[in-house]
């Protein structure tokens, strides 16, 4: 390993805590003593479905999701979501509810009309309302009361916003569908405000091919029987998350996750450290006297996605560059966007944010 | 880990070689001396992007893949893929045909059919003709000259079937789409006989979560513009196969799967240990004087997959139960069948089969 210690800002697949890595290094070979590596159980064995069901326990217990919610892990990510969203929440309804704020709520839009008859409805437009650079309050959504659901993205990683407060509707309409992939269990919330929840792994959790979907019981009612059973979110249910070969392998990861995340004092102990880590970035941003530049308004400031730049691409360019010499990696900005990003999950250590802010001055007393 | 070695039979997910999982537990918190874990790393880093290449460079050497097939590494499982074919491959098109040999075709046929206008033709059926102990000779095939594909599953994993003679059509027929995820890479075969393959990767590669699909460059035409993109082979060429996160780490491990291969000698070498394992078995099952049953056609058997039972379902569950005593573990027959099932890819040693041919031996003096 190189001499100095790596600090990875990637947005996804991100950092993962080095404890979790330690223990699935040493168990690769032999699971728990059954002399059977994780990789490469069958899916129906006891031992992997012990996993699975401890995984599922843990998430619950972290997120204390109520009993009438059900628990998936599925493959295909976010986008695999939105699609299936659309396919089983909107059967039957003429219209469903998509909220615009950044660049994954809006690929979710333009896609999820796709594979439903239900119009999709733009019921609110951060693009054109404020180019991305503030949210539309819950309050100004046009929700439509008959609507199927009101799909919205809580935090866009990409243009480093966040619903600060977070979204719930009032009584008597649609239920919200959220796109949690990079928020997951970050911060606290209540899963009763929500009809579903989706997050794909490999921002807050951690590894690529898991995609957690936490679904209210009743709207199961709703998937029609005629759609291919692997996009069903009933068949899935009925098949206890069997219906096909889950990705056994990041299931068992995103466990590590959880148990280790129970051992750190869970999603409120947790939220405090985001808090702080987010403090400290976007301090050192507007402490910048304009030498570094992040235009979000201060109540829709993403935690987890920190973006900002300089007023010189180039001088971005170098950052990114000089920033990696000393450990600090994966800062390159999205290519929409350019600049820097900085992804500070639940597994970015304060250090590693401490030492990012203090690169900021010394490459600014530098350049600036 | 237990004092005795372990043989894992299981069907999927399954056997991996222990040099491949002994390379990913050296690299679990350091992947080449770059200081990243390879599931921390960004899909889109260049560290990632190499380890993808070079997956892909190995499995095109290894089955000789010509240069006008892509390929791409999906999630989603078969059970995917087969309803990614019927949306993007019977576009336009006013039939497909299906040919139905077992538990997993079946289920392709009555699935795929779902999401596209075009009628699903039944083009044979191994159940019907052969309660599945025999298959349906490709001459046999009622096969359409317009039809926009055939699909069939050359090895039935559950049934334990598979064609010795690897199906081709003439020219002038529809391409052919197979389903090859219990058999890929086993034996040689010719890439150009096929429109398109895939392969759920648990079975003969590796690590759940990953999909190898193969597909002929000129069939990307055919994908429509209006149905997601995340099931849109187009889309996913398009982008490298980077249209959404992929599973980073099973494409890692298949990709360390493909080297130990070419190791090993390829598919030509790893056919001749195939060969002999599944030698090994059948005639321990055909020199039990009837003790054990397979009455699946002489032409028809798989050497992935060997079935067999007694005539005593009771004692089926005492073989299974001594069997996992001795190390020879997930025997048990898959639910519909019932007896016994030794999956047999590529990474079961000889000495395994060996080991479970002369424990058949045995079982039989003691309860015959």
């Amino acid at each position: 390993m190189p001499a100095h210690t790596i600090y990875n800002f990637s947005a996804g697949p991100a950092v993962l805590p080095e404890a979790v890595l330690r223990t699935a290094q040493q168990e690769m070979l032999d699971y728990n003593g059954t002399g059977f590596p994780v990789m490469a159980m069958s899916h129906r064995s006891d031992m992997f479905l012990s996993i699975l069901h401890h995984a599922e326990h843990d998430l619950r217990q972290l997120l204390n999701i109520p009993s009438h919610y059900k628990v998936l892990f599925l493959q295909g990510g976010a986008t695999t979501q939105f699609n299936m969203v659309a396919m089983n929440l909107a059967h039957g309804f003429k219209r469903a509810d998509a909220v615009v704020t950044g660049n994954w709520s809006r690929i979710a839009y333009e896609q999820m009309s796709r594979l439903t008859d239900a119009e999709i409805h733009l019921a609110a437009d951060g693009g054109k309302q404020f180019g991305y650079t503030a949210l539309p309050a819950v309050e100004s959504w046009d929700v439509y009361k008959h609507s199927a659901f009101v799909h919205f993205v809580i935090n866009e990683t990409v243009h480093g916003l966040q619903y600060q407060n977070v979204p719930k509707l009032s009584d008597g309409l649609p239920p919200l569908v959220c796109d949690m992939s990079s928020e997951i269990l970050s911060r606290e919330f209540d899963v009763n405000d929500y009809g579903l929840i989706y997050a794909g792994a490999q921002k807050n959790i951690g590894p690529a091919g898991a995609t957690v979907v936490i679904i209210r019981e009743d709207l199961l009612d709703r998937c029609p029987k005629d759609i291919p059973d692997v996009f069903n979110y009933q068949s899935h249910i009925k098949r206890n998350g069997m219906y096909n070969t889950p990705a056994t392998y990041p299931i068992y990861m995103a466990g590590l996750v959880f148990r280790w995340l129970l051992t750190q004092g869970g999603v409120k102990k947790i939220e405090a450290v985001n808090n702080l880590k987010a403090e400290t970035l976007y301090r050192a941003i507007d402490g910048s006297g304009g030498f570094y530049i992040n235009n979000i308004q201060a109540d829709a400031r993403s935690k987890m996605n920190v973006i900002f730049k300089t007023s010189d691409p180039d001088l971005d360019d170098t950052f990114v560059r000089e920033a990696e010499l000393r450990g600090l990696c994966a800062l390159k900005g999205y290519k929409l966007l350019g600049g820097m990003r900085a992804s500070i999950y639940n597994a970015m250590p304060l250090e590693g944010v401490e030492a990012l802010a203090a690169f900021m001055q010394d490459f600014q007393r530098r350049y600036g």
